[in-house]
């Protein structure tokens, strides 16, 4: 594996340039305008895998956007690491927020990523950490350093709920055996920090529909004898949440894990600057649940948010108009137990009953996943923390992540077999925000890391 | 004025292309888009104006859209009759709702008026009640009837708010001095039950924004620890009323005057029935202020409505994001006593001052007008109350709107005189909402009181 550093020298350019490249094709599964480009995305894919060194790709078609599946099985007697990413990206909106166009990356400095970032929706999630494992496949093929079989799993559908991807890994439990599972989909807590993500919370995502009168209505004539659709939906949004901010909706903390206070303690540990934190986002103070530290609220603690509001005369300058309807995009992070189905139930029984009579409400489930948690004592961490050591130099903090990657836990459920979260992002990195960016230092850091991973990985399977 | 059923009679169909040949111009003040539309339209008033015989017409700029101002003096030692109205008109929006092109007008027979409606927006709100008392002009002066001099002020900015209309009323007291104010911009009870306005709200009109983190964040990792602007300006919205729908706004209610018992029984005897008109609307029940009955609380009690919101991801799928900011326009109701200016101080103060630490608020005033109240005991009242009886053979009721015409309040206290109120509208047409209409018969029987308005007025002005 020595030869990885010498071997991204000669090739960072190539790396960067092909990236770049993907990050062009605005592969954005939300929004049914973007189909051709999302099929587009999962072609190229195809492509650098069979140029990595795959013996054998194939696009899967779904219900939705297409599988990329890709092997290279070199003995059937040795290990197997299957490595998921996806292809498909967030939508860019607010475009005016941008600095640059979503999709013409530009390589540009910034204080925490002086030797350039990749500016670009999807350039750290996921197609950047997703490219790094197809570049380490490469080397090692290259270079015959591959100690094992590789599967890869890309798909389409993760920025939607992987909708289709629990079938496809439910029909083919043979194809996508293995002995462990490869990600490169989080962050890490800093580029002298190393971290490996133990912890993914789940997500129950619906969208809330508020009907008043069949029609919008003058606010002067009907102003004050009739429900107004919007005013009801804040009421019941605000009314999620107590004085305390803890979630009002019955039985919802239910099955949350309370962590002991050692585990906090351990938690309490990794480095946080509360002012860091609030100068970075420009905030005077944090808010959320009383009782938890802000690192505690966004990991181990369920979490709802409203995504998006909308409603009414949104227009330049004013309209005196009681909307016939408002709605709310809504989503909750949960935390491992929490049954994501059995939540959103909670939820909408819980909302619909809000309702006062004069208006009635539509709660539509858009999809969801379950958290997941990574025990530190098994081979598969145990390797990926000596590859970090390897590269940083030292030993990778365990974190939880307040993100989710729903299809984790089915993966477990439906193959048997544990994930790894090697993230090479930064939280600062504006994933699912304007002007994500990509550091190209964390994108060569992460192409070098992995080989040592499935060294050390074969080694400790032996 | 016995031939103005036979003048009507024959020329009707005039009238009515006249109408719509306005109608299919999108004089829409609130957005720029549409500028030349509402100057265009201020040309048309112009040449009507002269059609109907006035001997001068003029065409005032102001510092928004231009005042149309044209005046028939036939002696100066007979009383003067003022005559407002508006041409621009609310958005159409949500277009989608409009069953033919808002500016597009079709006829149509609907339940209420099987002689035909017009269906455009301004049909009804103002171009079709103001055009009516330009056609009752050309009858008047046609037919050498006309008892009295005339001045119209026809402006662009009503539903903007009449902001550059006060500067041009103050600047030309001479100009605009009269002996009373005629206005169609407000509805009846019924087409057999003629009603004269006798109150009309004020109005305050506000933009909130609740600004957050400095950027768009991903609701995983930031989820549950930062303030989110939309849960936040739901929160604030919401705590605006109370458990009883009274407006929480410190001093909000202080300057409110109490009808007195007997005050609200006359009012109760206007006929009204809950059961029909919450089937108009399809809700199963109305909702407001606790005390109240429907009727008070859309005309002599203020409100407080959300007119418009917006923030975060609002197209097609799932965005996990937590937004930089979210937006709100907000409208307050006021009656009379209440000033608009201290209502908007008293609502910005006390909207800022529910901004949580981890957000900053800013409140825009958009604009605003003062309520206003008719005495029923003067002889402009006794005039219009005695031109329904020639029409309708039968005595109109006096009542009060929930509506807004911010300037009637501005004409008392400039011009020092009266304004009577004539409106021929219905409830039902829907005006600032899809599908406004105007009914044929309507229209026509305003033309045809509005000069025995005229007569008797000069009568009793004797």
């Amino acid at each position: 594996m020595n030869t990885i550093q010498s071997y991204i020298e000669t090739h960072q350019q190539t790396f960067i340039n092909e990236l770049i490249d993907l990050l062009k094709i605005p592969s954005i599964s939300a929004d049914s305008i973007y189909k051709n480009d999302v099929l587009k995305t999962a072609e190229v894919i195809k492509t650098r895998l069979q140029e990595a060194g795959c013996d054998l790709v194939e696009i899967h078609p779904t219900a939705g956007y297409p599988i990329v599946y890709g092997e290279k099985i070199i003995d059937p007697k040795l290990p197997t690491v299957l490595v998921y990413g996806h292809y498909d990206v967030q939508p860019p909106d607010p475009l005016n927020l941008w600095d640059s166009p979503p999709f013409e990356p530009v390589i540009k400095n910034t204080e925490l990523h002086p030797e350039g970032a990749i500016f670009a929706r999807g350039a750290c999630d996921d197609k950047g950490q997703m490219y790094m494992h197809i570049k380490a496949m490469q080397f090692m093929t290259e270079t015959n350093q591959l100690p094992c079989n590789v599967k890869f799993m890309i798909e389409g559908e993760e920025e939607v709920g992987s909708v289709n991807l629990s079938t496809f890994v439910k029909q083919n439990r043979e194809k996508l055996a293995n002995d462990v599972i490869l990600i490169s989909d989080t962050g890490m807590i800093a580029k002298d920090v190393p971290s490996i993500t133990t912890g993914l919370r789940g997500l129950s995502y619906v969208e809330v529909e508020v009907i008043g009168p069949n029609r919008d209505l003058h606010s002067g004539l009907y102003g004050g004898a009739v429900a107004n659709p919007i005013n009801i939906l804040a009421k019941m949004i605000a009314s999620l949440h107590d004085d305390n901010n803890h979630i009002t909706i019955p039985g919802f903390y239910d099955k949350v894990e309370e962590l002991s206070a050692e585990e906090r303690a351990e938690m309490a540990k990794a480095p946080f600057n509360l002012e860091a934190y609030q100068k970075a986002l420009n905030i005077e103070a944090v808010y959320g649940e009383k009782g938890y530290t802000t690192n505690e609220r966004n990991s181990i603690r369920p979490t709802l948010d409203v995504n998006g509001i909308w409603g009414g005369y949104t227009g330049e300058g004013a309209k005196t108009v009681i909307a016939s309807k408002a709605y709310a995009k809504i989503s909750m992070r949960l935390v491992p137990h929490q049954d994501w189905e059995e939540i959103t139930q909670l939820f909408k029984n819980h909302f619909e009953s809000l309702a006062p009579k004069g208006v009635t409400v539509k709660v539509t489930p858009h999809h969801g996943g379950q958290g997941y948690v990574t025990p530190i004592d098994n081979i598969a961490y145990q390797a990926a923390s000596k590859a970090y050591e390897e590269t940083f130099s030292k030993t990778p903090i365990p974190q939880r992540s307040g993100g989710s990657i729903p299809i984790v836990a089915l993966f477990e459920q439906e193959l048997n077999s544990k994930t790894i979260l090697m993230g090479f992002g930064l939280d600062s990195d504006a994933i699912h925000s304007p002007n994500e960016h990509f550091g190209v230092w964390n994108y060569l850091k992460g192409i070098e890391t992995i080989p040592w991973f499935y060294k050390y990985f074969v080694e400790l399977s032996k």
